[in-house]
């Protein structure tokens, strides 16, 4: 059994773990930096290590269709291609195809779509996505999924039972988790009652770990955090618990009060090439004039290479100047941020006072005061 | 006396040395990686020290525009703005307002230009090149002088007037070498007597280092060769020499046959975002179709992080998908190169088999068997 995970300690929902997989063990909580092409955007698998970093996601869409995963699994897979010994986790290439793809023609047996890069038309189904993972090689591997806006009630049933249907036939193709483990996706938006369905049917086809997929993609924080109140619960307590897509670092803290074990979000590389650098105080624009001048660190409270170094008015300056430098730096502490919230936030369940933690972090990031 | 020179050992014209200034010793010869705007692109000071370069190049046009010269010297000069730790060097400002400048008027006193970023209006002279580099801060600073075609004579011997009344002004308004060492800059193009002019005049003004100026800006590597052949013997043996602008392996190694101590290129940053690389069979074009499943890394002799860690085929990967870290890998594997290939040659000097090295590289880079 060489997948399998530990819950080690809760405090209230909340839960610290440690997951195992054939490339080492990760504590949980645990955020993962996207990988999006088979590298997380200007940072070397160095220094994600350094970071803290212990698990990272691969876009099966995006290496499908470039590099290739045949070729992907001929080099020796994911994690000898980018050079990471850790564990991996991809997608199922579900939700790229409704939001990348030039045209995607949906049916019960699959998708058909043009690729983003040169219009070329290719077809994903269970088994193909399964296939796909396989060749990538993976730890995690994703069930291919429907997603839905969250709020429309109508789509989202046939989105229920198509992602039902799908799961079936990935648990089929892909039956044994000792080298890669599969885990469903629970599908719903907003409504208890569908949550209620997806994550009941997902079980019976006994997955090593779920997901909560559609969310975090245009509903409220309030509708997140009910869907979160009633979707957890029905989940198993022995398996890992996967919020997709979300890491705005108030978002972590109200899922992991909730029981979430594992994120994944692309925001704090997309954020740093936009300037934006996180900090207790909320999300702040290096590029302000503010900065200018200032020989602070970006954030006092960082170990990361970024803000053990560099002062506000340098990387103000690589902005301004266009230069790639600030983009890595700003994505190093953004990536070092999330981290070092959520090692903290497994601490404090250890500890016992995570919900001290959440009130202190959040009243200070959102400026409640 | 916080800036000298030792030339610790000599074989032929080639001379292995040590310089010393105010942030530390320098080995030469030396390569010097390009940090236009106050970073080597792509490239953090913790990997370039790693990389082992221990001078950096830092333009005064660049800074003198954004972020301005002052807030350097305010936030404690360019050796802490970079967090850059080790000697840093400077231009005058002179090779950009000639090449990048909108509109640039130049008379007898200096040189009147617009901003290539906002089309603001500056004006640059020996003394304000001198206070802007005194500014920054640089271990060594340059004279300011004008550029011109390297074969059109006419407008080189005005060049060579002016750059050494230039160098009158430069050397009264900063007379004291002890912080910052102030390097004449011979001009005088591919004739042998306009060269011959420049260096004389030049020492009489006892500069405690020599640039050769205006050579790799469009001349045959022939005419580069025969210049250094006429220009090297009349520079002064105690003093260092610094070769401006070139970088290429094979200029490297037939300037320093012929004595010459300093280089700096922005060649392998500039090259690395087109995707190629430098390797002892010559430069080759990591995005071709060839390098698609080659799992050996870019260059097998190579001792760098990229050449360490990764294959061709994920490099070329990177590439095809626009990724950073592709330009990055191979930035550091350029420099890296260039560095090894001078230490090589330190080496070789030191243990006498200079020309050995330097004629095994040239026919194995330039493919001449």
């Amino acid at each position: 059994m060489s997948f399998y995970f530990d819950v080690i300690k809760t405090q209230g929902n909340a839960r610290a773990g440690v997951l195992h997989t054939l490339h080492g063990a990760i504590e949980t909580p645990v955020f993962a930096p996207v990988g999006t092409q088979a590298t997380v955007k200007t940072v070397p698998p160095r220094d994600l290590e350094d970071m803290g970093a212990r698990l990272v996601l691969a876009n099966t869409y995006h290496l499908h269709l470039r590099p290739g995963d045949e070729l992907v699994r001929d080099l020796g897979g994911l994690h000898r291609f980018m050079a990471w010994p850790h564990p991996v986790l991809t997608d199922s290439g579900g939700f790229q195809v409704f939001s990348l793809a030039q045209i995607s023609r949906i049916d019960d047996d699959g998708v058909t779509f043009r690729s983003h890069i040169d219009g070329s038309l290719h077809r994903l189904t269970p088994e193909s996505s399964m296939q796909i993972q396989e060749n990538l090689g993976a730890d995690i591997i994703m069930c291919f999924d429907q997603c839905a806006n969250p709020t429309d009630r109508a789509i989202l049933e046939t989105s229920v039972a198509r992602t039902n249907a799908w799961a079936v036939r990935c648990r089929e193709a892909h039956p044994d988790d000792t080298q890669q483990a599969l885990f469903g996706i629970v599908q719903g938006g907003i409504y208890e009652d569908l949550r209620g369905q997806s994550a009941a049917f997902l079980q019976t086809l006994d997955f090593p770990g779920y997901a909560i997929g559609g969310l975090a993609v245009g509903e409220t924080k309030e509708q997140m955090c009910r869907t979160l109140d009633f979707t957890l619960p029905i989940l198993p307590d022995d398996k890992p618990r996967y919020l997709m897509g979300v890491g705005e670092p108030d978002d972590l803290a109200q899922a992991i009060l909730r029981g979430v074990d594992i994120f994944d979000c692309v925001m704090p590389t997309r954020v740093a090439r936009h300037g934006a650098a996180l900090t207790p105080d909320g999300r702040i624009n290096m590029r302000n004039l503010q900065h200018a001048r200032d020989e602070n660190p970006v954030d006092e409270t960082c170990d990361c290479y970024c803000c053990r170094r560099f002062t506000r008015a340098y990387i103000r300056h690589l902005l301004k100047a266009e230069e790639i430098l600030g983009y890595y730096l700003l994505s190093v502490h953004n990536i070092r941020f999330l981290i070092k919230h959520v090692q903290a936030m497994r601490a404090a369940i250890v500890g016992g006072d995570l919900s001290e933690y959440v009130n202190a972090f959040l009243q200070r990031y959102l400026q409640l005061a």
